[in-house]
């Protein structure tokens, strides 16, 4: 058995890059060509994935996207077709779970069984319990959401908790009492830079997921010095509609393919340092 | 239109009941005549649903028993079947998402339109603008997870956050800032009947959904007296377990009606005092 970690460390050494597409498929946004016929979100969601895989360290589809548009079974497809076509890359379903034990086990067989999923996100406002049931399949992960990117994400997670706020709480229980099986990453949005640092030092070489970046060398440049760990690696810095959608033609897949290019050499350049 | 509340506290008054029966189907406890063949999942559930319908203010099916076997259609069918066959009981869909405003939009989307369910249950960790496109859908409803039944719940929700425990806060939003349009109600566990207390002193008249009561009368007792609101409403208490298993053969929905008429009896003994 190799580890989730393992397998993560594995591909951000052999592909040079710590870039995951976010695979959040919006049929309005899909070429013309793509938006009538049978399992165009599979056919869009493919041609991405086939033009950036070497390009990437992780793939990370969102639920919703398919779950909203009765496409469980496109989904099912479409990490099997990652699994095929580039099995040294690791799809973490973003599903942002969180429920009691009995059900949080249907949850982790859910993904890891039915989508096959190699790690999920998930919420850890429930606790200890509710995260257990996916770290008993041992050979996959999970990213706790600990500070996120949207302007609510300070409603809670900036609540002071005896002395520190409430998302370094969660990144100390990830690093810590939570991970016995060194199984658990975090979810810590590039919005705020300052952020991202205190929980790298908090956590040790812990694996960050790191959305909200865009195409920007700026906001790179601040994101991976602030997150990077010790050997230049420790982050998944995902970008989705910026690669997705940035042609809207027939080239599609070549324009998501440049930009995801674009993207993995910005990171690159500061992960030393 | 008429608004998920007002369609709830129509349906205490009408039935005189604060039950939910929830729907967490478990095809190993099924009797053994529906453990096989086409659609059992939904052919047991609609009988339940069938045979407790009366005694009941809501159903609250739990999406991930759905999900891990694949049968999302068969939770369209059971949602559909109750609103025609049962169309004064809401519908609860449990699903305690939580993600950024456009993925939000989407988890409701499949709710509310896929699903039709009448409210669903919400993570609140990611803050208001998570919860927001949830309200957008005027007529529905959405209880925030607040103080929930797990051991693992003391972690993060019993934190000092302030002066108080972070479910308390989270109660306190629910009921007031982010409460603007009256749609928000809260997932308050039976267990700790002091603590229910405490949410019902905080937030007036706001739906309490309390899951993690079984068919003993003691626990009914202390929770209904902490959670009650000022006219003796105010709760939508779940069981589920007790009542789908009550038998385990070809009699299993008299057997499950039964236990519903005993729980429906047990907590109006003391919604007045």
């Amino acid at each position: 058995m190799t580890t989730f970690r393992d397998r993560l460390a594995a591909r951000w050494r052999a592909a040079d890059s710590l870039l995951c597409v976010g695979l959040d498929p919006d049929p309005a946004r899909f070429p013309p060509h793509l938006r009538s016929g049978e399992d165009t979100i599979f056919g869009f969601c493919r041609d991405i994935v086939d033009a950036t895989a070497d390009l990437v360290c992780a793939f990370k589809p969102q639920i919703a996207y398919f779950a909203a548009a009765r496409a469980e079974t496109q989904l099912e497809r479409l990490i099997d077709h990652i699994h095929r076509a580039h099995p040294q890359v690791p799809v973490i379903l973003d599903f942002k779970r969180g429920d009691i034990g009995a059900t949080a086990e249907l949850y982790a067989r859910e993904a890891f069984e039915r989508y096959q999923a190699d790690a999920v996100t998930l919420s850890p406002y429930m606790g200890r319990d509710s995260i257990e049931p996916f770290l008993a399949h041992a050979d996959r992960g999970a990213f706790l959401l600990c500070r996120t990117s949207n302007p609510g994400g300070d409603d809670l997670q900036m609540v002071d908790s005896g002395g520190v706020p409430l998302y370094q709480r969660v990144a100390q229980l990830a690093a810590g009492a939570w991970n016995t099986s060194g199984q658990l990453g975090l979810v810590v949005g590039a919005t705020y830079p300052a952020e991202l640092a205190a929980v790298r030092q908090l956590v040790g070489d812990l694996s960050l997921l790191v959305p909200g970046i865009g195409a920007q060398g700026g906001d790179i440049e601040a994101s991976v010095k602030a997150g990077r760990s010790a050997d230049g690696t420790g982050m998944v810095i995902n970008s989705s509609r910026a690669i997705l959608y940035a042609g809207s033609g027939s080239d599609f897949a070549d324009k998501a393919r440049a930009v995801a290019v674009a993207t993995r050499d910005a990171i690159n350049r500061h992960r030393q340092g």
